[in-house]
């Protein structure tokens, strides 16, 4: 890609196909604007691939490339596509029989990776393996179509540290329970939809935003919100005002806040830290960087959690 | 199935491997109560099959084949686990994650399908063809674990006649757009959530869950509703009250009702079809049903749209 111009994306083959885009639906290799006969798809770029790409799946590309391929016989007579893939994903409702229309059409499905593709005249060599006959393949291509990883847009990073939630290691952003809290996170009032949060195709991304969006209605329908109690505690005459805990906290719940105490007759003024309850989440974190034991989580003090030890060891 | 006691279906698997279930988290051989060693998992049983079962993919089974995969190799000492599979769908987030773990540790996939399983001894014989190396296979299995397709449940279609929704070929019910309206029924008030829609894993079903409850709180939040103004509407005076549009109304929006007129001086009673608005969701049925064009949907009335046919073509 980028090195030959009729190796584009998906992304620009779907923009070509549009009655409103800049070819006016008209399939063309790029190069010489022609249409081109022979189309090979290639899924999985970039993904599922632990040494060059992504180790994900970007779940949306089985569909899409499914339904190119059947663009491509549609609008292109005597045309030809064929598919490299490496295990052909149709879960949703009615996606397996899409895809077998478009293998009944005529789309040929190869399974296997491309290895290799270098230019012979005007046309662009396909080189790969048919894993399933377990020989080698070469196809001719006019336009060669290129199903690419779908990656976290590269504000996620600078969009997490403002809402403080949490990424995983691809920089998607991190559901609460993936089975169970699909659309929230660990930040209260901080929702997910979409494929922020991972690949996701139409239906699922619109069933999520619908989800989230109830989630946003239970938090405005109270007059009232009730907080977890479990929320840290400072105890102002222990906190040294070191600060320890205020890079710690995840949910930027913590500050330093100065307090007037009667020191030998005379007010001073000294720093101590102070929890925002509203925005605690009861992690503990502070707890654990403490060193002087002046933070502790309401109901989970350090000597509470100390005597039930004590009281199941002994 | 049903013939050999080694050959179980998943749901089987998961209650014995389940800590509260049955067997208390053991995995042993229904005959004879051993532990087996040897266990194949088969993929895809009466899914993605247009001959024998049915032609969707049932979603979950290549999620739950590879826990059940790990969960052999994990519990069992020197066990082995097979898995035959189509193609291995694994599209959620760290989903695939998850089965490069399960084949990591040491679970064999072999692509293909199971022709045959027989007994020899206490064994059973599983024998199929790998298609990535084009040769047959015969494994001597302890237990055979089928992943059978997801159907809909027996009691779907009389609910779909009680709620006036429809219903796809599968039996699945059927929502109002696949990718838009991925929770909604034609029927105003009705939402779908789950695999009552079609095969659907844990973390889809609770997102889709939680799209239909904001739904019924956008209908619960207002005083009042608005409803579509293409409705159906009867000209009394051309009705015969034949009745042929009440049973194609799938909304049941229709009942013919006794109107009183003036016949010559007299006053009759005569019957005549009536529309429920709140019911009716303008889809023209009965329009195309009534013979003497007396029922017509507000704002696309057969002449209304004959003219536009007129003013289109002169």
């Amino acid at each position: 890609y980028g090195k030959y111009p009729d190796v584009i994306t998906s992304m620009q083959f779907e923009r070509m196909s549009n009655a409103s885009g800049p070819t006016g639906g008209k399939i063309i290799r790029p190069s010489d604007g022609k249409e081109p006969k022979n189309v090979v798809f290639i899924k999985c770029v970039g993904s599922r691939d632990p040494e060059k790409g992504k180790t994900y799946c970007s779940r949306a590309c089985c569909m899409y490339t499914a339904k190119h391929a059947h663009q491509v016989i549609d609008k292109i007579p005597d045309s030809k596509a064929f598919v490299f893939y490496m295990d052909v994903r149709t879960p949703g409702k009615a996606y397996d029989e899409f895809y077998e229309m478009a293998a009944g059409e005529g789309a040929v499905y190869v399974r296997g990776r491309v290895s290799k593709i270098y230019p012979r005249g005007d046309k662009l060599v396909v080189k790969g393996e048919d894993t399933l006959v377990g020989m080698p393949v070469e196809i001719e291509a006019d336009l060669v179509v290129l199903a690419t990883a779908m990656v976290p847009s590269e504000a996620n990073d600078e969009l997490a540290k403002k809402l403080s939630i949490s990424m995983d290691k691809d920089g998607w952003f991190q559901e609460a329970h993936p089975k169970l809290r699909p659309v929230e996170t660990f930040t209260a009032g901080v929702y997910l939809a979409g494929a922020c949060q991972g690949p996701k195709d139409i239906p699922d991304t619109v069933s999520q935003a619908s989800a989230a969006a109830v989630k946003v209605c239970s938090l405005f329908s109270k007059t009232e919100m009730a907080t977890d109690p479990q929320v840290a505690a400072v105890d102002n005459a222990i906190c040294s005002g070191c600060g320890l805990c205020v890079p710690v906290c995840p949910f930027k719940a913590i500050e330093l806040v100065p307090i007037q105490e009667r020191v030998q007759g005379q007010m001073q003024e000294r720093l101590v830290a102070s929890v925002n309850e509203g925005l605690c989440q009861g992690c503990g974190n502070c707890n654990s960087a403490c060193r002087s034991s002046a933070i502790n989580v309401k109901g989970f003090t350090d000597q509470q959690i100390l005597m039930e030890v004590d009281a199941l060891c002994l």
